[in-house]
């Protein structure tokens, strides 16, 4: 007997069968004697809608009014469900983020959440072992008393947060795929799908392209030591045995990793731009010169390499933006030329980054040398490179990318037997 | 300057250029300089979508997740309206009903308002000119914190309670009936618009079948003497003056009508259904063992007429009850036969009940004696009669309805000239 947190997305509540379906993946793990609390997003397709419906009103519209609009998916998911359970006579009741409350910060369409009051969902567990379902993605400005919502792909987080809040032993993510891979299976298909990995492992990977779980959540996984269970939306609820190790991945502390491996994934981002300033003169401030403006207009800067120029005086300086920034990032640039005070300009927008990812790289040496060595036999030039402890990333011609992330995946023992 | 509710329908915000076409009369009266707080139905269409979801998740549900879903339609197009009139320069929020707070009852799906807060609403009048967009139909019940609705058309009654909350001058309701007519326009071509009619006559008018208003916003219009005006959501709102007389009826009380008739109007209704019970021993207790049962099936009884019999002995008894419970009531009825004891049981799906409305009756005697006279004259058999202080109804074969109700028309001077 434990405490689970369930999460589903929009495919998975897109109509009454399928939120059944859900129901009877919940009524498994109650009849395993289990508390329960779900956390559903809107019917795929709604909150596109209704965000839709905002823009249409007013193309610069109100983000608290955006919120309390948005979020009323998440309201309609939560009350069907509990519509659902009851149905099949399990206890059960619908909560709405300001109902709990989750308070958030006041960022509107963006916020964070602060704090959780999972009492009164614990005391209901005990006295009449009611399963709570919440509406994801949503919280409450405790100052205003209006709606917030946590941006995109939120629920995940919502989860993880009330996973935290009410002490569960693991929060189940059920999702369209059955679990995180060693690389994107659509291009490479020898990618394994992970048993484990670990918080740091799984929060790179999330930061860098792969697309299973908001960042956020992975953090406050991390942060809370909640092991978060990817898991497939699409296996039949009969099929499952809740006490047996259903297919998915455990994202959890490193220690309880066994056998670990020296690098755990590969991601990779498509949708880059380089940008590389050409013999600027090395002076104070000029980092701020040019990273100011660029912040000021809310643009990610992601990798930033320099170096010294070969006459020794001057310096380079290349970082990349996401693609669908680079004309704004250039403009931004080439607008304060005169205060940073550069020879040259060159931009790429046909580059991807690749990235390289295991927490036991902190333990050996050379991993980003053998990577260097496969990519250059395979004539891939790399533009620029930047590591930390857990991971490297490069920068390369787009048309590499498939070629550069097969190539890592079998130097790195990543490929499936 | 003064103080407006105005309340528009679900097909006056059906999409967003109509939401637009709402904000454009918003704007009028605020330019005019009136304090203004809108109440706003769902999209038209949206609550039966999210009933009907309801219904497909389980047949019997818990009214209070039936609530939590519904009211989100209310949600959307308060929010939507907001940022169009932000959009438009105009200050103003969305407040959904568990934020105001409105207070209700707690019983769900059908409850009523108990009590609404309207000081913060107020101060942000006076403080920023902000117009206070809500979301009607809906409210919170203080007690378990959860949201309740007040049962289809409610928004009428969200409207006038929150008027009677902020002290308004008056209520606006905005339909899709350009005001309150002397009978169904449809029936009687000479039907006249009341440019004003008293309380008590429309909570007559609206209990006996004219379905402009929902009967509970009335009869707070009365406790509370806020004028409510009934007007036209077709008419464009660049071509009303805001200073001028627009049309439409206005309900208010009867001191501030100055010519007033007799007769105000005429309503009928043709879902009805008759059962008269035949040689009913005439003991104590009787009517409790017919009405007793009807009471606990949630039957509502309308007409209830009881004559002695012709033997002096026995009582015959008839009443009405809606067409669509008739099966249902005559079962109830006949399964407690034994115990009411009863000759024989006569029915009648095809009847219907004409009802004379008028406040000016209470002064003058014969009002009903013409009636009786006029329709005997064109061969109507009257079935049964009620009588109240302001108003008659005669049940009749519903083949005979509209003769029935054009002949009333034309003898009390209701018709235009």
């Amino acid at each position: 007997m434990g405490r689970l947190v369930m999460k589903f997305g929009g495919t998975s509540v897109a109509n009454i069968d399928r939120i059944r379906n859900v129901a009877r993946h919940v009524k498994r793990e109650v009849d395993a004697g289990h508390d329960v609390a779900v956390v559903v997003s809107a019917m795929s397709g709604k909150t596109n809608e209704l965000v839709e419906w905002c823009g249409d009103a007013s193309p610069l519209h109100d983000a608290r009014e955006y919120d309390a609009v948005v979020a009323s998916g998440e309201q309609v998911t939560s009350g069907l469900l509990a519509i659902v359970l009851q149905g099949m006579g399990i206890q059960a009741r619908s909560w709405q983020g300001w109902q709990i409350p989750i308070k958030t910060s006041d960022a509107h369409a963006s916020a964070r959440i602060l704090e959780i009051d999972g009492s009164e969902i614990s005391a209901r567990f005990k006295d009449r072992q009611e399963v709570a379902v919440i509406a994801g993605f949503q919280g409450i400005n405790p100052q205003t008393n209006r709606i917030t919502t946590l941006g995109r792909g939120g629920s995940d987080t919502s989860a993880v947060a009330i996973a935290a809040a009410i002490r569960a032993d693991r929060c189940d993510i059920y999702t369209d795929v059955d679990g995180v891979y060693t690389t994107d299976p659509r291009v490479v298909p020898k990618a394994r799908r992970l048993d484990k990995i670990a918080f740091e492992d799984m929060l790179e990977l999330a930061s860098l392209g792969a697309k299973v779980l908001q960042v956020r959540s992975v953090e406050l996984g991390m942060v809370h030591n909640i092991p978060v269970f990817v898991r497939s939306s699409f296996d039949k609820p009969e099929d499952i045995d809740p006490h047996g190790t259903p297919p998915g991945t455990l994202i959890c502390s490193e220690e309880e990793i066994m056998e670990s491996h020296v690098v755990t994934g590969i991601a990779f981002s498509k949708d880059e731009a380089q940008i590389s300033l050409r013999q600027i003169e090395d002076k104070p401030g000029v980092a701020a010169a040019i990273f100011g403006p660029l912040a000021d207009a809310n643009i990610n800067v992601d990798m930033i390499v320099q170096n010294v120029s070969e006459d020794g005086k001057t310096t380079d300086l290349t970082f990349t933006v996401p693609a669908s920034d680079y004309n704004r990032a250039r403009d931004t640039i080439t607008s304060s030329k005169g205060k940073i005070g550069y020879a040259r300009l060159d931009s790429a927008t046909d580059v991807s980054k690749v990235s390289v990812i295991g927490s036991g790289m902190r333990s050996h040496a050379g991993v980003a040398a053998k990577a260097f060595k496969a990519l250059s036999e395979r004539n891939i030039n790399i533009r620029a490179i930047t590591t930390s402890e857990i991971k490297f990333s490069v920068l390369i011609d787009a048309a590499y990318t498939e070629l550069a992330v097969r190539t890592l995946h079998t130097l790195y023992g990543l490929d499936q037997t």
